[in-house]
């Protein structure tokens, strides 16, 4: 079983308008609201794919209760007592976000959720660990849990930014899978990373490459997809943690996270991909041998 | 007891952001959520001045069990399968608004409320009908309590404005209260409606004038009140409300209801007022009578 971890989920709200007007009154035209949160994605992708998987981190209030109750893959959510945030994104012409920043988790449900996540990694091969941090969580969060994991026996892939990333990274854990932007962001050194685990930075539409002890490695998709970028670095995840389960060697996992990371594109929503985009991908991708790029 | 009705609740979500820039990413630095609807303000106005209330209405779905669990009046709110709507505001230097339209009503909910409502009406002096219709209800929604109403022995006040508003003056309602625009738009014609019931409009900062079929009166509130004008128009209807179960004189309700509405503007939050701008703006409002002036 591959356990998806999602700290800080959301309640996505879509709102579109024909045109915001900064200070002005509008009637939202049509309503669009689903789950969210990075892991949630991959867990989707993860169940699609048909692969065993379990979707678990924190939930509160009524609004957690919205996330929990709509999922579509199983799930394992801990309860917690501050509200789940939600996102509103109003749609004209393009998107414009609001994010609110998540519930205040306290010590002792932080201290709970250890516990129970050290429980299920027991029973995963790999563990994913997506996302932002709610308000209240330490910066090294992402590092707890991938030494729990480890102890468990459980692979751990990381996608994360920021100082949540910095800190993930010297916990080692088998896979990092930023941004370009995050790995910038996080001043890591990707260098030191690739002599135990492994490094995969996404660069969108420019593909993938692998910093690995084996070497270096690119992909690029072998035609532009156009659709919904949203959700495509969650299916590069899915995929990878496949790879990790199964052993796979580097260049061909990098293969196939760039295969399902455009197939995710061509899909209307985050963690849905389309097979006919997937099938063409796995065909035509290109994965080779490069000097490492930093 | 005071029956306000509110078939178009909403829950009330506040974001504050440093700046609004469309087609931008938001970090939501705050969150203020609470009930909202016009009904609801007058049914807070009428508890905190120690009437008796009771607020009725629509609610359905987990909004609408937020709505309802939030509400700190007596409320007996009939439950629908569609889900209440939200707002949201996004506040920087002001106000820019995002209005969900509402829950679909079926028809056979809109008859199990009617009969309800009857019900409720035969316990109360006066029914307040405030606000917007949510889709699904016919136009002649309010004319139809109206005329329920009346035959349960309760006097009726309607504040509400469009189709609503044209259609709920044909059921001839003791007294219409709508804003300058909403009277404007809704072309009604105040000479024939002062034959049987009255009309009081709301000016904003002008104060108040009523027709009515004891002559034509104006009040001025006696100082501009720095403040939040939203749900200052309920506050009045709050005091108009009162003054009609009590059978108050126009000229002493129509003061009443000025100062009401002044105090209300000096609160921070719809429903809310200040007693002490309350007690000033009672002795110092003049109400005069004046030329009809339609």
């Amino acid at each position: 079983m591959i356990l998806t971890v999602t700290l800080n989920p959301a309640w996505d709200v879509t709102y579109r308008v024909p045109r915001l007007t900064p200070h002005g009154s509008h009637r939202v035209a049509s309503v669009l609201e689903r789950p969210g949160g990075k892991g949630l994605n991959v867990a989707r992708v993860l169940h699609a794919l048909g692969e065993e998987t379990l979707a678990t981190g924190l939930a509160g209030g009524a609004t957690g209760a919205l996330v929990t109750g709509a999922l579509d893959v199983p799930h394992a959510f801990a309860a917690i007592a501050g509200e789940t945030r939600r996102t509103v994104t109003v749609v004209d012409t393009d998107a414009t976000i609001f994010n609110e920043a998540g519930p205040d988790v306290r010590p002792d449900e932080w201290a709970a959720f250890q516990e129970s996540f050290a429980a299920l990694a027991a029973g995963a091969s790999v563990a994913v660990l997506s996302g932002s941090l709610p308000p209240g969580l330490p910066e090294d969060a992402y590092a707890v849990l991938t030494r729990l994991a480890r102890d468990a026996g459980a692979r751990v892939l990381v996608d994360a930014g920021g100082p949540a990333l910095r800190a993930a990274a010297e916990a080692r854990p088998d896979l990092l899978k930023p941004n370009e932007a995050e790995m910038t962001a996080a001043g890591l050194d990707p260098a030191a990373l690739g002599e135990s685990g492994a490094l995969v930075v996404s660069r969108g539409a420019d593909g993938m490459v692998a910093v690995t002890p084996g070497g270096c490695f690119e992909a690029v998709p072998h035609e532009v997809v156009a659709g919904n970028p949203t959700g495509a670095g969650d299916a590069a995840a899915a995929a990878l943690a496949v790879a990790l389960r199964d052993r796979t060697p580097w260049p061909r996992a990098l293969g196939e996270a760039v295969a399902l990371s455009a197939a995710a594109v061509a899909a209307p929503a985050a963690g849905e991909f389309d097979p006919d985009v997937l099938r063409r991908h796995r065909r035509a991708t290109k994965v080779r041998e490069t000097s490492c790029p930093w």
